[in-house]
């Protein structure tokens, strides 16, 4: 059977069966137990993180509130990477962390460059997943701004039926910036 | 003199004289006056566009306030494209217009696909250049939770002193999400 990651990269590239043995050459399999976690604010983010199985959620605290705001989520067949901190091998300004036990899939820094030096092709499939965040990132900005909780709320459940699903809803409601009594409200009414 | 693209490109990936002249084939030249659009919200973005000279604002109108947000801006050397409306072909929900007299290449959606498939080493190019915008927006909606308007627009003119010498002060009130009077007066401070 196929591990998960060489399903996700041929759904956008071809490989034929040694690119796909040489591609997993370069993976180490990674356990995280609940309340693990996977990258500090402050330390740099080493590897690229695929999920397998699992939950991680990506936050900060904001410092006008000391709350912790949830910048996402990360489940199965996702990526769970402060991509600037990886990219630039630098400090992160975030914390990932496992909300339950979750299995990961992890590339070094170097093993990247050099996965990706051996199978140039890789580079489309990473443009186009990063065009995929970016599109969602983008989005997010726009609709926190002129959507209201409620609207916010029906399209997370629309686009994220997994995560709703798995999450705690006092998280879901820090994604979207609002009290977990206000979600909760908002849950009644639809 | 080799065109301002190919330079860029450049920065990132190797290119032969036919390579370079094979990419320019693709592109079209555009100028857009003072108050042009480039995009409107509800249409489609059918080209890719890079900046030239000149200076685009991409804004959305925030339906709680009633007032213009901006998203970003773009000036030479820069991209002005709503990926996700490229990517998918599907509807825009923001706006890109001309704050003065702007010089663009364009590249239809088709081509930028053919362009792809002929010369596969661009994938790394635009792989790259998305790792670094998608790394300064998840770094801006965590800048914009947890500093202060102050310490934003420090940073942005640290970052960004380009946009603040050619950009009107509302303007860049409006991307910092404060009121001009509010910036006026943090000018004065700092």
């Amino acid at each position: 059977m196929k591990n998960l990651l060489i399903e996700s990269i041929s759904k956008y590239i071809t490989l034929n069966l040694d690119e796909e043995n040489l591609i997993e050459s370069f993976w180490i399999k990674k356990t995280l137990h609940k309340g693990d976690y996977l990258l500090r604010n402050g330390k740099t983010c080493r590897t690229d993180n695929f999920v397998v199985s699992g939950t991680l959620k990506a936050f900060y605290i904001n410092s006008k509130t000391g709350k912790e705001e949830i910048l996402y989520f990360a489940i199965e067949n996702w990526w769970a990477t402060d991509i600037e901190s990886f990219q630039k091998q630098k400090p992160s300004i975030y914390n990932i962390q496992a909300i339950e036990k979750t299995e990961l899939l992890q590339i070094h820094y170097d093993s990247f460059q050099e996965m990706l030096k051996q199978i140039p092709k890789l580079e489309r499939f990473f443009r186009i997943i990063l065009e995929n965040y970016l599109s969602s990132l983008q989005r997010r900005i726009i609709e926190d701004n002129v959507l209201n909780a409620e609207q916010r709320y029906t399209n997370f459940t629309e686009n994220y039926p997994k995560i709703v699903a798995k999450v705690p809803q006092y998280l879901i409601a820090s994604y979207l910036g609002i009290t977990a009594e206000f979600l909760s409200r908002i849950r009644k009414k639809t």
